[in-house]
């Protein structure tokens, strides 16, 4: 970790992320050996919903300065995920041994970054209020294959009261880049999902009877597409457990 | 009705309006005696989402050549309503004979102009496959009080399927005159809607068991603060016949 500043908002958080860094956009990681790469860009490129590339470093190289002087890919989530042939065999907090020459780093915006915008317009944010993280789930929906990447397409879920949902639909279309407007809403069973209370990842919230599930295409979609596609070597971040770069999240704003 | 031109356009329709003279934007009548203009005036001013004002004659006059030039308040829309002492009387095709020199119109924006962007983003709107008037509800939301009016706010309801309801949520807050995005979606009980086949004005419509019904506020709203109010005169339009502008949709979006 000393290859990090000192400054506060470019410390990294110990776990989740969720309403950490306020006003910082965050990122999801897929790091993959090179030979893969090009395979991905086109998995990002047919998928934009769930996979909005914010940055790619060189191959080999671990830093992407267009997200932030500091940042190094290597230290700068606080919980990663290491896959070997499609499985999840460890969770460290960095992964400065396992860094290679022929691997590629990919961000991809994550909807962490437009909760802030949420809460600054005064709707609550149930996961946030409970100090979880965010309940995320796998879907029926399929993504578009490209290459050896196929899946399932994940989903992050946040429950409103419906002035809030609709404002909530407003203020996130401003965000493309951090997976923009929802997907779904209501109606879990139709894409899929049929226990709001047994997430895939993250943590399961509290749905209020006045409350409808409102459904976001989600930057762990890849982990899935990792799995299926059984890849010899894989880093990504751990769900909920994001990049926290030095850009703000304003810069991503349209409109 | 020779007053009208024969343009295809500004023809009266002869029923119900909703999805007639595509492009054209529709309104919601209110014709008041001077002495409650002022009053009116302030109840539009406090309640911009169900009464966005499009139109105002000045006294006596029934042109409002600002929405086009063959529109004449006495002529231009298909059905009317009379009130007097807050009782509907009667409901007739033109009201030239009712016309007097102190009544002043007002032309409030209707959610029918906005159905025209819906179905070109290729949402389907269920009153117009099925040939019916849109539903509308009472609700138990209460609009500010002004003067002699007040009373509850009317909505009309549109059900949709997820993906289009969010789509609907992003075209119809382009058009904040025409009422903009929904006042609420989902949980009809919530405000007061306790049987979405029985509505208060127009008919009721099918909703499918993946569709979530959509609510926005809507120009009848005056006509219950009429009935309230008990003035002693007041002519309206009949809900879901409306007047048919001259002006085009696109006039009013912004964005």
């Amino acid at each position: 970790m000393a290859k990090l500043s000192d400054k506060e908002n470019t410390k990294v958080p110990i776990g989740n992320t969720a309403g950490v860094a306020t006003g910082r956009v965050q990122g999801n990681l897929v790091v993959l050996p090179a030979e893969y790469a090009a395979d991905f860009l086109l998995f990002c490129a047919r998928n934009t919903s769930a996979c909005p590339l914010i940055g790619v470093t060189d191959v080999g190289n671990p830093l992407v300065p267009s997200l932030g002087r500091d940042i190094d890919l290597r230290f700068s989530v606080p919980k990663y995920r290491v896959w070997e042939n499609g499985k999840l065999v460890s969770e460290p907090s960095d992964v400065a041994d396992l860094w290679r020459n022929d691997l590629v780093g990919f961000v991809i915006g994550c909807s962490f970054t437009f909760e802030h915008a949420l809460l600054a317009d005064g709707i609550p944010l149930r996961h946030i209020e409970q100090g979880t993280n965010v309940a995320m789930f796998r879907t029926k929906i399929q993504t578009e294959p490209a290459g050896i990447f196929r899946g399932p397409v994940v989903v992050s879920m946040r429950p409103f009261q419906p002035r809030h949902l609709i404002r909530a639909i407003q203020i996130t279309s401003r965000f493309p880049m951090m997976h923009g407007a929802p997907l779904h809403v209501g109606k879990p069973e139709l894409i899929g999902i049929n226990d709001l209370a047994q997430p895939d990842y993250g943590d399961a919230v509290d749905i209020l009877d006045d409350e409808l599930p409102m459904f976001w295409a989600c930057g762990v979609t890849p982990q899935a597409a990792i799995a299926e596609a059984k890849i010899p070597f894989a880093i990504t971040h751990a769900p909920g457990c994001m990049l926290v770069t030095e850009r703000e999240n304003r810069e991503y704003a349209i409109l």
